[in-house]
């Protein structure tokens, strides 16, 4: 082992799911910015969500010093992944560097960013619309996974995001699916759920789907990028 | 209200007992440093210790960037305060904007600070003597506290200090009331405990104790400082 750096694993499919399914699974994150008033680096909670190809993104207030922070510099990083029991650290965990811009709400993104965004976080609609409030969209520059002890790995942008054709018929197919009664459910249970009820789907993407009930987010891993919307409901079935 | 920054209201004694809590009940904290490779902000997880005076404590592994980071640019800040249930942003968090600083094996503060970070994180003993660990003092410049929507103040270094006199008479107070047996559930009972068992005393200074089971620390405060060691021992018979 180098005496200056750890050893970081080769990054493979494994590491890729789990740095997707952190980022999407995580109740709060941690933003880092460098505090325009001090210099100081400043960690600060955010709720987090993520555009369909993965890139983070986050609804803060101009009226909070992170948000003049990013206007002065827009480097920054989320932390996400959950605590979990027992020793903090052997739970993983990943750091998303990041480059921050502000979202046009009159661009053609807005839409399906804020939807995303409120189906994962429905108690952020009280506020997402006020005057003073932002979608930032966090686009990654590198990150760093740390999977537990030893398991260390340096991702990059390409690792994070997750090529996305059509978005418009993704949406389409959140919204079908959305309505399916039973498969919220069956796949938080194939995700590993152990709260039994209140599941609902929040995201589909070519990678997975992400599923919520009270307090918990679940992403399930499509082994593989689903090339089409099309491909992805009949995985989707023959799984559950 | 100022259209550039948000209200902040005064800080009043229940602020700081809050400060207090947040940094002392917390599962797991995010460290924010300037990551000396990029110059972005990078936020990772670590375990916060105190030292008697409040001073945030972590003990990190020079192998790791963060330690490499502030060996660089000794600024940095630490987010306590645990997600709890519901809306994670509805439950109250500090951000400690501090100056890191190793601290020497052959010090004078050593000990104290070693016993007191293992006693509330036992697992780190596992590794806490490896030669390429470190505990690091954060000593705080400032502090942002937010109590949850509107409830956000400013804090200066005071706030987060309890002055102590005679650190080693305060260790031998812990070493004394961690060996009778009940007070230590007794002290999570008035502290607000949910859970039965398992409570022990991981640390004593003069605006109160702080209580361990796993997964849970809590904060017994004290209204006003305990002068003494003595007047402490009063104060907890009283209450119990």
């Amino acid at each position: 082992m180098n005496e200056k750096s750890p050893a970081f694993r080769d990054v493979d499919e494994s590491a890729r799911q789990l740095a997707h399914k952190l980022i999407r699974e995580s109740r709060a994150a941690s933003l880092a910015v460098i505090d325009a008033a001090t210099g100081y680096p400043s960690a600060s909670r955010c709720l987090l969500g993520t555009d369909l190809d993965g890139t983070p993104i986050i609804l803060i207030s101009s009226l909070a010093s992170h948000t003049q922070s990013l206007q002065h510099d827009p480097r920054c990083s989320v932390l996400a992944g959950n605590v979990g029991k027992g020793d903090p650290l052997a739970h993983p965990r990943i750091t998303v560097l990041a480059e921050a811009s502000s979202l046009d709400r009159d661009g053609p993104d807005y839409a399906r960013i804020r939807s995303r965004f409120l189906a994962r976080h429905p108690k952020a609609a009280l506020y997402a619309d006020f005057a003073d409030f932002r979608f930032l969209r966090l686009t990654p520059v590198s990150a760093s996974l740390n999977g537990g002890f030893g398991k260390a790995y340096v991702l990059t942008r390409e690792d994070l995001t997750i090529a996305v054709e059509e978005p418009a018929a993704w949406l389409s197919l959140f919204e079908e699916l959305s309505s399916v009664a039973d498969l919220p459910a069956q796949l938080a249970e194939l995700a590993g759920a152990t709260v039994k009820s209140g599941w609902r789907i929040v995201g589909i993407d070519p990678a997975g789907v992400d599923i919520s009930s009270t307090d918990v987010t679940l992403r399930y891993s499509i082994s593989g990028l689903m090339g089409s919307p099309a491909a992805m409901k009949a995985a989707l079935t023959a799984a559950c």
